[in-house]
């Protein structure tokens, strides 16, 4: 039989209620003739609560024991999900991570996904018995319940689903796809029947907060087909897969924005060999997520080094960076804390030229001045003032023809 | 080094605070040079409403799924109270049951406990760990989650000391030892400095809470040396041990009451080989506890059969004796459900004749009248009138020289 993997998170498995609306799903899936492995998350706000109380307890805590606390809540959400199967008649039994098993590795707290043994689960199938997994969990080589992050549920589902083969891996969540923008900026934003791997990985990278990027990166290497749907309603999502799969593609398949962004420049900067790792070091060790960087060489022996970073971040790293003062001796730190980062994203990019020309087209006939920029080869993004961020969002959708009709 | 176990209830563990406090004793221990094992329950409260979100879920539940709920709440407990440990400086991990592995039955929610395998925990007590074991749970025969059932903490204490072959096993509760009588009636009771395991075991099943039945009875067979006391002071508690240690034995240890007993007797059934079957079959069958027996064989080849109840389950006994009037051919059926159970135990009994009379002459003494008497090796116990339950246990303390000097 075909195998499906289902995955529910935190909102969809809040309360028995929605838990049974999950699992009517799964009974539909299950008579359409598939083994399910249904993964759930932790209902909303239980892994914060137990990562709460470990933090009250310790404030440098050891990983393995905050891995045993938080693994918990996966734990009940997957024994009341599979007992709730039974009640509507799909046999079903929980697995912990560490039942199945999944091999993870030591990085508690962190880990990651080194192998699943799916034999047992697959002899079960054999049986007629759908299996319920506990996300975000596997087992340590020192035999130890692991978690693998925040989130990491997504990563679970998709690794399982690779593990098992499976048809595809279905993530439900409380939103109903993949659009060409934030509907809440561009109301006339369509959802994607599909979209491929490379501009789903942008998107998530672009804050996209739908699907993880681990996750994304995963279905990507094993070819997994994923698709992003709603848990509360019966529509057919978006497919994240192959581009091959995907035949008729968009030059752009979408327009993405960061509102909370920092531009944070160097002025002269004395160039020399080593002046980015000098600036960039420290930065990593504050804990500063660099996003985008560029350097301008200037004529005189002097640089300008311009990075954006989150603007809660911007305390850190300014502190980082006049600690740094005496090694860097650059002249002048100028803080942007006003912009926002608009991307545009599609794989049709790679074979299309023009794409960045026709996007800072747009923006200038709005009015709009471009403060940085950055590509990759499906990828434009610039940082704009805060204030145009939906006109360039608006106009961008409008440009790149992604409205509907 | 010599072991220690160490049992913490859901009162010690029910905040960060009380869990520090329990860690401060465990310290204590380790700085007395012992190797510790910790055995927490989950925190007050905790597992009652895991267990009430599976019964929401599913009425004829499968117990399996039930175990893996519930079990997370001593899962969360060891990571808090381990992570508690290793702040205040004694390190310490914690041990699911399936880690250990603790193997048992697969009598699924009241499972009993197999085998305990120590030899891993031993090698981290060598290398300085001490252990925080998660009680009420071990692993089945079939690879998943088991619970002893409610309670059953004690058992895995217990359990995992006799393993261990630790000298003690302190299990650390609100009350702050096994005392004469209970001192909210007579407040000239006396802490006893030791009990003997049989005198326990009769207690606990008088229903004294403080351990449960199955914890004293495996401690008794493998001889592990049990101390009740409180978790909120600092004194030494009650030892339960073999009788053999008790150098000045009284002849009554105690006495104990139950308050809310019903006493249930159908007159006149024709008296035939198999009326007893016949009569307490249905009765089990509805799910009444039956305790007390006494039978009276009349000379008109009737009898009449009397027996003792909780007062709560006296409408169920009602209505499984009166659907079987037809078979049991009774005359009448008489409730007195204003009667309390008094009882008088003690190892000392088996060599001093004498204490049934005793006992029953302090309380003709009183004016109280005596309906319904059993007796085992070293328990008396009678069925009076509940109005005089206190005068009873008061006057009894005082005939057998129970109280202070």
């Amino acid at each position: 039989m075909p195998r499906l993997v289902m995955k529910f998170g935190g909102t969809s498995v809040a309360d028995l209620d929605r838990i049974r609306s999950a699992a009517e799903k799964v009974r539909r899936e299950v008579e359409r003739g598939y083994d399910v492995a249904v993964v759930v998350s932790a209902r909303a706000g239980e892994t914060d609560e137990l990562a709460g109380r470990v933090r009250a307890t310790s404030t440098l805590y050891d990983a393995r024991e905050y891995d045993t606390v938080v693994a918990a809540g996966e734990q009940v959400a997957s024994g009341l999900m599979a007992l709730t199967l039974q009640e509507i008649g799909v046999p079903a039994r929980s697995w912990q991570g560490w039942q199945i098993p999944i091999h993870t590795t030591g990085a508690h707290g962190a880990a990651r996904i080194l192998e699943i043994e799916t034999q047992e689960m697959v002899r079960k199938f054999g049986e007629g018995l759908h299996a319920v997994v506990s996300g975000f969990q596997g087992i340590g080589p020192d035999g130890r319940i692991s978690t693998l992050g925040r989130g990491g549920s997504d990563t679970s589902a998709v690794a399982l689903a690779a593990a098992l083969g499976a048809e595809r891996c279905d993530i439900y969540t409380d939103v109903d796809g993949i659009y060409t923008a934030d509907p809440r900026i561009e109301r006339r934003a369509r959802k994607l029947d599909k979209i491929a791997y490379e501009e789903m990985l942008e998107l998530a990278s672009l804050g996209a907060r739908v699907l993880q990027t681990r996750a994304v990166e995963l279905a990507m290497r094993y070819k997994v087909r994923l698709q992003v749907l709603s848990s509360f309603g019966d529509q057919p999502g978006t497919l994240v897969c192959d581009e091959e799969e995907i035949v008729e593609q968009n030059v752009v398949s979408g327009v993405a924005h960061v509102r909370d962004e920092a531009k944070i420049t160097l002025l002269k900067v004395p160039d020399r060999p080593g002046v980015a790792a000098a600036i960039f070091g420290p930065l990593a060790d504050h804990g500063v997520n660099v996003d985008m960087i560029v350097q301008n060489i200037g004529a005189d022996g002097m640089t300008d080094m311009t990075f954006s970073c989150p603007t809660d971040e911007v305390a850190r790293a300014r502190a980082a960076l006049e600690a740094a003062q005496g090694a860097l001796r650059y002249r002048e730190l100028v803080v942007d804390d006003e912009v926002a980062k608009i991307s545009v994203v599609g794989i049709g990019m790679r074979s299309h030229s023009g794409v960045a020309r026709t996007m800072f087209s747009a923006l200038a006939a709005e009015g709009i001045n471009i403060k940085v920029i950055t590509t990759s080869e499906i990828k434009v993004s610039v940082l704009i003032d805060r204030k145009y961020m939906e006109l360039a969002v608006q106009a961008l959708h409008q440009t790149f023809g992604l409205a509907d009709d």
